[in-house]
């Protein structure tokens, strides 16, 4: 059986219109997703995406397609075997890599396909995509992950030796993985362009719902920040977790007084601070709010950056994104980079689709990675998941394990047509 | 007068078929231009073009055709005041900056906007760009910065206060530039898939035609680069300056052992010995291979990157690219953040253009923010200036100051649709 042709689509979802998603530097965001098929000769296919904010979908539409030939033709009997070449053939491809390297558009491609491919073979596999990573010896999970630049943080053997030792009892992690899923927080509650009243009734609903942390965004005026977050201290109480999010709306010198005046609010983390490329700039906040931890890494453009990241002590919790870097493969060695350091690994989510995928690195993470550890919490948004075939569930607060095969990335095709730009009737009727 | 329209050109030079270019990650460049045209109402109209090596260079164009609409409808007698707001419009579009933000395709399609903009100014002003943007009072050059993200190292105060210094013996630095120009070193002896004959003869070209220093390609095969060096100190003698370019290829530790087998040749610098993500690596390597200088830059994504390459160590030479960043404006910002530091710029140039534009930004640095340094000289490739209207000037190894008015970006129309891609003659033929 062979992958005989890829299909992409340019799905927007008109969210801008109700400001949910709204932060200090992404007012007016339409979920999006640049959407790949790979078709096969069989009755089985991979789907995938990457995530984007509205206009530039089409342009990682076209990348996919430039980038398709690495894939068609595939044997999918091979792709056990595969998946680690075809990494290193998107990210390397020796044209293509000259608008990157391994950055924007380009990477975001790479990573839809690389979705893609995964979500093919965890449905050959029939099982998950958290259980098929999770049941990999480490040196296939070792194969997978491309090394350059990245020994002198963590080599492979160093790698292999951490994945072994965290077999001791992963048995039991799995039962309690299903039995408990992971643990979620929310930031439906708290977008920059809902009103007082209702973020406040929303952070009543959510704890209500038995979540233990929320997330606000802050950064576009203090004295407004100062007032959302008394209401929201409220809302929740003292017991629950207030994490604050700025999206990369500070200088350094900036953050760092803006963040004194949040702190008496007792904050579990302060997420993106200044601009996501600035390493060292993260760490110098990082250092003058200790002991408030600092979190980035959705906009963490490779393991390189997260590698920086980890190494100078700006990120005290790490964000992978399903879709920002190239896919499954890279974020397999960006939570070894993690475990290594022993930094804690709480997904961004959210979006569209966002948190089908990345609930699944978080249990494998948890089962094999990362292993046991009370600070791992993955982001949660109630948007959008009636459109996924196989929706997350949520519920008490937590991501209980999903059981069907795949990567939980299929959208019905009925959305697909829907929201497709600009021709959906989603956006013609508009 | 206003800007009516854009349109843009994909133009691909097929440089791969004769191993021009080719380095230790890219055995294969086509160099390409993804070149766009502002059309006005008047008799001008403004040329500029980001640099790639062929595949995706579509992407660029299509990326240059989502933000075209925030140059349509300017009025270019705003230029003056306009441009500033311009880059700020282009690199923070509030969906597409999603891309990036600041990187990849997104920041190349804004810097070739960018320099067509600054290209239609400067031949309203009638001026060459050097000249122009030397002529710019302090508080105008600090106005064209995007000063977010920067005021940790270097405050618009700051700024002000250095450009205000150097407007000594501006006057003298311009008389020098007229009659002497300023420094330039080849690459072209030196590309990897060169036999060791004609490098030897290139060589020894170079060094009759007056240029001080060479670059060679190194970082494929250990064995290959000592006899290169040997064979390329022995044409060019002890006197001439020998830099080396890894291109990415090495580990940091590797790297460090590998440039210890070359030092003996007496290197200039070391470029790009890994990642050109990695800011602590090369400040690792920096360390480690002193008093060698690491020099970096051409794949440096933006000024964010620049500041901590400059702060950290690892950059003890700012190789500057016209296309790479979001053109002249992010450019001043890093030519101001290197000379805050002390660090010379010694801009990359080859592929196509990249020599037409950068000399412009080096005789502005030498004119008005780094003044008079021995150490700057600016790379030079022999090829493909026949493509332009306003070649570079390079003779006895120095690039001449060129009086035409604009940005020297123009391409012959001829040259444009022969390489034009994929239905160029030049490429319907192969």
């Amino acid at each position: 059986m062979k992958i005989t042709s890829v299909t992409t689509n340019d799905v927007r979802f008109p969210t801008s219109r109700d400001l949910a998603g709204s932060d200090a530097m992404h007012p007016d965001p339409d979920y999006s997703a640049a959407y790949v098929v790979l078709h096969t000769d069989g009755d089985v296919r991979g789907e995938g995406f990457t995530f984007t904010i509205g206009r530039g979908n089409d342009l990682c539409v076209a990348a996919i397609d430039a980038l398709a030939h690495h894939v068609v033709g595939m044997d999918v009997r091979d792709l056990d075997r595969d998946l680690g070449p075809l990494s290193r053939a998107l990210t390397g491809d020796t044209q293509l890599r000259w608008l990157g390297p391994e950055k924007g558009v380009i990477h975001l491609a790479a990573g839809a396909l690389l979705n893609a491919a995964w979500d093919l073979r965890a449905k050959l596999a029939g099982k998950p995509m958290w259980k098929l990573l999770a049941d990999e010896p480490p040196d296939a999970l070792a194969d997978l992950v491309d090394w350059r630049f990245m020994t002198d943080a963590l080599t492979r053997d160093e790698a292999l030796e951490l994945l072994s030792r965290r077999a001791a009892g992963k048995e039991e992690r799995e039962r309690r993985l299903l039995a408990n899923g992971v643990p979620a927080y929310t930031t439906s509650a708290g977008w920059l362009g809902y009103s007082d009243e209702l973020v406040q009734d929303l952070c009543r609903q959510v704890v209500a719902a038995g979540f233990r942390q929320v997330k606000i965004k802050v950064g576009a005026d203090r004295a407004d920040d100062v007032r959302r977050l008394r209401l929201v201290r409220e809302a929740i109480g003292p017991d629950v977790r207030l994490a604050v999010d700025a999206n990369q709306r500070w200088e350094v010198a900036e953050a760092i007084d803006w963040i004194g005046e949040l702190a008496p609010f007792d904050l579990a983390w302060v997420e993106e601070p200044t601009s996501p490329d600035d390493v060292l700039g993260h760490a110098a906040i990082a250092r003058a709010i200790d002991p408030i931890p600092v979190a980035t890494g959705e906009h963490c453009q490779n393991r390189v950056l997260f590698k920086q990241f980890l190494a100078a002590g700006g990120m005290a919790i790490c964000q992978i994104d399903a879709c920002r870097v190239a896919g499954v493969n890279e974020n397999i060695a960006i939570l070894l980079l993690a475990a290594a350091r022993g930094v804690p690994v709480c997904p961004h989510a959210g979006g569209v689709g966002l948190c089908e995928l990345v609930q699944h690195l978080a249990m494998f993470d948890y089962l094999a990675v990362g292993g046991e550890d009370d600070r791992r919490i993955v982001e949660f948004a109630d948007h959008l998941h009636e459109h996924f075939v196989d929706p997350v569930d949520v519920s008490g607060g937590r991501y209980r394990a999903l059981l069907a095969p795949g990567y939980s990335a299929a959208m019905w095709p009925e959305s697909i047509e829907f929201f497709s730009y600009p021709n959906g009737p989603a956006w013609k009727e508009a």
